[in-house]
C-alpha cells in the first residue's frame, strides 16, 4: 500500500505466540509525544480488563502507546486479569521507557483464557525494535482475529494552508452489532486537538458510522475506539469551522472503516445498507431498520439472493414500532418491489433478484407516515459464518 | 401410529397443489357439534389476513371446523386477501353445509403471495370426504412447510371418573420465537368448557411453552393457536379443581409440541434449555435468557459443540440487564464450567465439552443476585439452518 504520513506516530505488530499458525499477534502504536486521546468503549456489562483499564485511565486525556493483542481477549478474567493488563502496558512502558500511565491496552480474541504474559514479555523488545511509520500493516495484521483482510484507512486534510493527516486501523468480523462502541478501532492524527474536542468529535462520527454496523447482532466485551491526536503536524483546530471539518474527516475515515468491517464479516458475501424512511421518528426508523438488518430471516435469503421482502416486512413487524403495512413501500436499489404493503409482481421480482446478485446495494422501506430516517449497514448469513463460528476456538 | 379418540371430531389433508411437488397442502378439522373455541395470534405488525378474520370470528367463541393452507401466507395481499380468506372459510362451509360464520382459516407459507382460491375450491370435495376421526396424520402433513416430521400429541384425562381427550396439531421450523403465540397450532378436545375459561387455560399454557421458545429470533405473520372443545365425551370442566387439572393437562400437550418444534427446527440438531436463575426478578431472568436462546454466536458454537461459555456471558451482557458477572455461574447440564465468572479449567471443559455431544442439554447460568428464574428453550444454528433459509422460495 502506499506510503502513509501521520506525523510523529509509528507502528509495529509481531508474531508473539498468542495465536496459533505462526501469525502475528502482538501490535504496537507509538507517538514519539503525548497526544491527546479520546474512546469509546463496549456498552456490555461484561466488560474485558482492559477494556476497565482504559476507561481509568483515559480520564486524564493523554496517551503515549497503545498495546494491543490479538489470541486472547482477557475478560472474564478475574482479578488475575486486571493485573495482567496493566502488565501489559507495564511492558510497554518499559520497553519504551516512557511513564506506564500513559500506555493503553486492548486484547481480543477467546474469552475468558488467561493472558500469556510470559510471551508477551518475550516478544515487546521485537515489537519496540520493528517500530516505524510504515509498519502500520503489520499493525493491522497483528489485531486481526476472524478478519480475513487488514483494514486501514488514511486521509488528508488542511487548515488554512497547514496540512495533516487522519489514519485509522479496525479489526472486525464477528460480535458486531449497533448500540457499541463495536470492535477494536485506533485512529491517529498528526493535527493538535483537545481531549475535550475528540471525545465530542469521536462520539458524533462514531454514532454515524460503527453504531450504525451489525454483522451478527452479539455485541463484544472488548470493543474499543480510541482516537489519539499528537499535534506533530503543527496544524491546530482551533476555530469552530476547523472543528466541523475534523469531524467530517474523521467521520469519513471512521465510516469506511465501518463499512470495511461489514464486507469483512464472518462470512459476509454481501454489503447492505438497509434504509428505513418515512417512520414517525428517527429512532423509530432506527429501530426496524436495525430488527431487519439483524434478522436471521433476512440475512440468509440476502444470502440466497432471494428477494423475500416478505421476511424484510415481517421483521419491520415486530420490532417494536407502530407502523400500518398497508403503506408501506420497500426498494431493493431503485426498484420498487411493494407498494402499499403488497409485492409489485414478476417482473419487479425479475429486476430485484438482478440487484440481490450485486455484493453491494440498498433495501429502503418507506413507512410513508413521517419524517424518520435512519440506515443500518448489514452483511448476509452465509454457510461459512455458521463454519466458522462453529469452529472459532477448535 | 396409535389411533387417537378425540370424540366427535375428525380431520383430513388432501393434495390441492398449493404446495409443489404434489405434496398434502390442504387440511381440515370438523367437530360434529359446534365447539367453544378460544385462541392465540400473532403479536407481530404485520398481519396476515387469516389472522385478522379469526380475530374477528373468535369474539362469538363458537366454532365448527378449520380449513388450513400451506404453500400461501395470504399475507401482504391487501384487500384481495381479506376476500380470499373469507372465500376459504365460505368453501368450506358449503362443502361442509354449515354456517361460515363458524369455520376458522389459517394459513402458512410464502408471503406476499396471492391465494389460488380456485385450486382450493377444486380440493374442497375430497377434502370434505376424506374427513375422518384417524385422519389426524393426513391433517398433520398438510400443514406443513419446512417441517420435517408431523407434530400431533395427545392426552386422555379423567374427571370424576369421566374420561376426556385433548389432542393438538403443531407446524413450526421456522420463524420462531418468543413473545409470540407462534407458528400454527390446533388442539381439540371432547371436553366440555366455556371459551372464557378456554381462552384462560389457553393463555396461561401458552406462556410456559410456546412463549419460551425460539429458533431463529423472528416471528411470523401467520402464528395461530387455536383450542376447540365440544363437549361430545360428556365430560365437563366445572369445578376450580377441574380447571387446574384440564389446564395442566392443556399445558402439558403444549409443552410437549413446543418442545417438538424446536427440535425439529430449522437444521436443528440440539434441543438446549437455557435456564437462567438468581436474577433480581422474573423478568430479567427471561429477557437474559432469550437473550442467550437467541445469540447466533451461542447458537453456532452449540452446532460446533464449543463450550464456548465466553459467547453466553456475553450475550447476557449485552441483555439490557444489570448484574455483576463476577458472580455469574454457568453449568452445562450438572458440569459446573464458570464460578463467579471464570472459566473452571480444562478438566471442566471436557465434561462440559461431553455434555454437549448429546442431543438434549440445559445450560443454566445463576446470577446469584436474587430468585428470579426463566427458562427457554431453543436449538442449535447449522449449515442447514442457512441452507434452508436460503433457498425457501426457490
Amino acid at each position: 500500500m502506499k506510503k502513509i504520513l501521520c506525523k510523529g506516530f509509528s507502528f509495529s505488530g509481531v508474531v508473539s505466540g498468542l495465536k496459533k499458525n505462526n501469525q502475528k499477534d502482538l501490535g504496537l502504536i507509538y507517538s514519539e509525544v503525548p497526544t491527546s486521546i479520546a474512546g469509546v468503549f463496549t456498552k456490555n456489562r461484561v466488560q474485558a480488563a482492559p477494556v476497565l483499564l482504559d476507561r481509568e485511565r483515559i480520564k486524564k486525556g493523554f496517551c503515549r502507546a497503545v498495546i494491543v493483542n490479538s489470541g486472547s481477549a482477557n475478560c472474564c478474567t478475574g482479578d488475575q486479569g486486571m493485573k495482567d493488563a496493566i502488565s501489559e502496558a507495564r511492558l510497554a512502558a518499559y520497553g519504551l521507557n516512557i511513564s506506564e500511565e500513559l500506555i493503553f491496552v486492548a486484547s481480543t480474541g477467546v474469552i475468558g483464557k488467561p493472558l500469556a504474559l510470559d510471551k508477551i514479555e518475550a516478544a515487546v523488545p521485537a515489537l519496540v525494535k520493528a517500530l516505524s511509520p510504515g509498519g502500520i500493516n503489520d499493525f493491522a495484521q497483528a489485531i486481526m482475529t476472524t478478519d480475513t483482510v487488514p483494514k486501514i484507512v488514511s486521509r488528508n486534510g488542511n487548515i488554512g494552508g497547514s496540512g495533516f493527516n487522519i489514519t485509522g486501523v479496525a479489526k472486525g468480523a464477528g460480535m458486531i452489532c449497533p448500540d457499541m462502541a463495536t470492535m477494536l478501532c485506533f485512529v491517529c492524527t498528526d493535527a493538535e486537538a483537545s481531549p475535550g474536542y475528540l471525545k465530542e468529535a469521536l462520539l458524533s462520527s462514531v454514532e454515524k458510522s460503527f453504531n450504525r454496523i451489525t454483522i451478527d447482532g452479539d455485541t463484544s466485551t472488548n470493543d474499543t475506539v480510541l482516537v489519539m491526536a499528537n499535534g506533530v503536524s503543527g496544524t491546530v483546530v482551533g476555530s469552530r469551522a476547523d472543528k466541523t471539518y475534523f469531524k467530517e474527516l474523521l467521520g469519513e475515515v471512521l465510516m469506511e472503516l465501518a463499512k470495511m468491517v461489514v464486507k469483512d464479516g464472518e462470512g459476509a458475501t454481501k454489503l447492505v445498507d438497509i434504509i428505513v424512511k418515512g417512520a414517525a421518528s428517527g429512532s423509530e426508523a432506527e429501530k426496524i431498520a436495525k430488527t431487519i438488518a439483524n434478522s436471521s430471516l433476512v440475512k440468509t435469503a440476502l444470502f440466497g439472493e432471494d428477494a423475500n421482502w416478505g421476511r424484510i416486512l415481517a421483521a419491520a413487524g415486530r420490532s417494536g414500532v407502530e407502523f400500518d403495512p398497508g403503506l408501506a413501500d420497500i426498494y431493493f436499489n431503485d426498484v420498487l418491489m411493494v407498494k402499499n404493503g403488497m409485492g409489485c409482481g414478476d417482473a419487479a421480482e425479475i429486476e430485484a433478484t438482478k440487484v440481490l446478485k450485486n455484493p453491494e446495494f440498498t433495501i429502503m422501506v418507506d413507512l410513508k407516515m413521517g419524517e424518520g430516517k435512519a440506515s443500518v449497514l448489514t452483511c448476509d448469513f452465509s454457510i461459512d459464518y455458521v463454519k466458522i463460528n462453529a469452529d472459532y476456538r477448535s
